[in-house]
């Protein structure tokens, strides 16, 4: 292995490596979460948005996937995740990318010592894309700098999207966090009409409540600092005006908010509080996003600890959910253990398998919007949907 | 695991959750072969056959694969069967449906200890129909009631369709094994003209011979006992009317024909005999089904038993072969053993290899049918025929 | 196993097998690098460049997509081969075939005790084309014999294009390797016009150097006695005119040139040198095949022999690749371990990486021929880039 070539780059701060993975102003590569701003979290949003009613007509879902279809997609996981593999794949077939796939590293000609950067250079010659989630540290980064230094000297390169992985961050679940947040602050029903909507009636009992994520509650409970879905949340969140973040954590220092996060969240003027029962601040919360406690991390030594844990502080009841906002969203990242009982399911504000579809189309507009077919799916969603827009503008005008 | 929430729906008696399965007169998930009446059989065998002929041309064949490209199946296997796996994706193949797989339960979030109803309610959001054999007994049959109750409440609901699983039913293999018995008792060659066909000639031989499954000798021969596809054949079977099996089984209580299954062909007016040697019935039957002696369910103390067993009264000769009657198909459910040896594979009688190939014509029409792509299907064969079905209506007119 | 049916027929010298592998004058299956001969080859490259050419445009990517979506291939890769079976994938995909796969064989019936040949027999009966590679010593030959029984006996039976294993050939590594330097002694560039080519560049400074294969020195460097692509691509060298071979390798029994394959040579009229130190020879080389030591296959025995061996014979350094000639390839089999330093890859005549995916479109030109779509694919090419050739006609005359 030869990664130590990349060591001067990988070791910049994070907003000095941003640039590399950009081309002109669009995103080259997706490797942090820092690499979105609102503005193209909200161009993002509304691709999805627009791939979600193109595809539900089988004429769209057909248009749709007549996009790509001379495009290979190579998705690289030798670190296991079943959930991340199946939404990118999802999303690749979306668009009718063809994909491929390694998830079991022992099938690989790594078992005779090849170098993975050879590998992956291997793959960029057959596909068009590659999504990774290695076990290796800063891996993904890595490749983005292969990709790089070839397209330099005029050679085959390739957009890389990291899938998380180990300690590297995780850029398309706080995507698909925020997509969810995006759409659910809408305040948007199908019910809508020029007389009567969600929203007016939500602000009759909210009278403070306002459209987006700005002015917000978000409340993290579970565990915050072995999550790394709460962190890269927690930082976009952080680029809206007036936010407020509530962390249910135990107290413990593994498991607590971390010191440099809070650092950063503060110096972004968000409002930060920390509690360690969920019960007590449930009421309060414009949006929830809980975690599940990641024991596998667990040390030895914190046996004790965990064994008297009091879990009850961090799981959510159903009379909790009773004592919620109407509108707040109940959000998971997945698999849950027994932090969001089966009952809950069944609640419209239970978010966490829509959260789960939404990160397939939202990953779908990331990888259009990589091979430069965003606008078209904009052109041919007004298309399709003009008459029901005309129609709606005069009925509201 | 919370899978008890289903139990008093899981221990009613088959027939009455059939109509769980079922929306206005169509099947919604397929778990049980008893779904499958005469008339269905019928329609599926015919809707089979339709596109076999279209598939045949390369224009019938890209038809094909344009009805439904906008569907993505995800094929659940976590208990390893190659060849019902093969069959079913080349089948969502033919029809254009992407699919997905999960064949290594190791590389799924299981490890992290997720509910496989999560799991496959994941499935459901991602893809739009879940094929699965798993090792949990009536797992697809709950997974089957979950997407019912999330029908039910408006949200994302998708088919499920089992493959067969440890003590599960298999009824698409059942629905094979029918298949392949209604298309060789049509008694058809290509031959057949006006002046002469393959059924009059054998009709000739054969004076009581009859077109149809109805009034024939069917002989089950090798491990009646364990083997399911027998025990759902004989189901299917006992539908017809006039229909006379004989079981061929080593005299031990695990293999013979269980008790409660000849007492329900039995009330079903089938006339039943039992057997130990298939030398002595050869000659009577009109379809032959061999099975492989299932060793890996062996018990311990049955090996003295086994050691002693005579295997040639189980085991098909080119000299049995020769004094079976000419039409008599020799199927087989696959893998085999030693019960039918390589020398019998050229004899036009064997059918075994063409039954694994009616497999996946017979699973494409019923997924053609689940998604109501069955009509469009027959139209396109009669539109595509027709000159040439004119043409032998003159003929024969 | 029954492969013993077929040993009469795989004790043959392959030249009294390769008519078995024919139908008429083409390839029906593919097994041998001596099926090919200069005709073929130059056809076959011929076919890769134009599906190259077309697939650079969305259009034409696209038709070439649309080629063959009827057809199903499975990939029987029993034995690990990422980089052979990626390529295959993506030759496949290139034309609109859908690929299936079995990579890990517990995953198989073959774990109830089933038959190989029983198992591709199924696979005949579900897919188009079957590409394998298995530790079984000469098991894609009796396929393909299998194959032609059937057909004889007028039964389904599919191409078998043997992606080489164990002992046996890798006809298409060949192929890869042949095409490459068919394109590299092409010597033309991007800059070409009627004023200045490369290749006249070239001559001005090696007045003796030819376009083409023929008149060339060739060298080999490394594990010459165990790697089997040095084997199968001196074979295929063998077939042009005054070629020279240079052969660099430890001075061990099993790592040196083989007797027969030194006697098969010379008796060609190849001109054989041996050596022991590849800079002594890197100036004359019109071509340089890299191999790296298998050190899997080293007996105990040996192990002072390597530990003592001078491993700069037999590694190339960029001071060496400043003293090779201006147009030499680097090629390399890959993966690679040290004997081609990461430093060289910026090289212009680094080709392992344009090898690689050479290999795609050379695989996608065979597997288009082997559907006899080379016509078409000739015809389209010869449309869609006809005003560019007039063009460069009328320039030229």
């Amino acid at each position: 292995m030869d990664l130590k070539q990349y060591e001067s780059r990988t070791s910049r701060p994070i907003q000095a490596k941003v640039p590399d993975f950009q081309r002109h102003e669009r995103l080259k590569h997706v490797l942090f979460s820092q690499q979105f701003n609102t503005g193209l979290l909200n161009h993002l949003a509304r691709v999805a948005t627009n791939i979600r009613a193109l595809a539900k007509s089988r004429d769209g879902h057909i248009w749709l996937s007549q996009l790509l279809p001379h495009k290979r997609a190579m998705l690289y996981f030798t670190q296991a995740s079943t959930r991340t593999f199946l939404s990118f794949t999802a999303a690749c077939q979306i668009l009718g990318i063809t994909c491929n796939e390694i998830r079991d590293p022992k099938v690989s000609s790594e078992y005779k010592g090849e170098n993975p950067l050879d590998s992956v250079r291997m793959f960029s010659s057959y596909f068009d894309l590659i999504i990774m989630r290695s076990v290796i540290a800063n891996f993904a980064e890595c490749c983005a700098y292969l990709m790089n230094d070839l397209e330099r000297s005029d050679q085959r390169s390739v957009p890389i999207i990291s899938g998380g992985a180990g300690t590297d961050q995780h850029p398309t679940q706080a995507l698909l966090d925020m997509y969810t947040i995006l759409r659910t602050f809408e305040f948007t029903s199908p019910q809508d009409s020029s007389l009567r909507t969600r929203f007016a009636e939500l602000q009759s009992r909210y009278p403070s409540l306002t459209k987006g994520p700005a002015d917000k509650t978000y409340c993290f409970c579970g565990d915050i600092g072995r999550g790394r879905t709460v962190r890269s949340l927690s930082v976009l969140l952080s680029l809206y005006e007036n936010v407020t973040m509530i962390f249910v954590a135990p107290d413990h220092d593994k498991l607590r908010l971390s010191g440099d996060l809070k650092q950063f969240l503060i110096s972004r003027k968000v409002k930060v509080i920390e509690t360690e029962d969920l019960r007590e601040v449930i009421g309060e919360a414009d949006c929830l996003y809980m975690t599940r406690i990641q024991h596998e991390h667990d040390k030895p030594e914190d046996k004790t600890f965990f064994d008297e844990l009091d879990m009850s502080r961090y799981t959510l009841t159903p009379e909790m959910v009773g004592r919620m906002r109407d509108y707040t969203p109940i959000m998971h990242p997945f698999p849950r253990n027994e932090e969001i009982p089966f009952e809950i399911d069944k609640d419209p504000r239970a978010m966490y398998f829509r959260q789960a579809r939404n990160g397939m189309w939202i990953r779908a507009a990331l990888i259009a919007y990589l091979f430069d077919m965003d606008g078209r799916i904009m052109s041919k969603h007004a298309e399709m949907f003009s008459d029901y827009q005309s129609y709606n503008e005069g009925v509201l005008a």
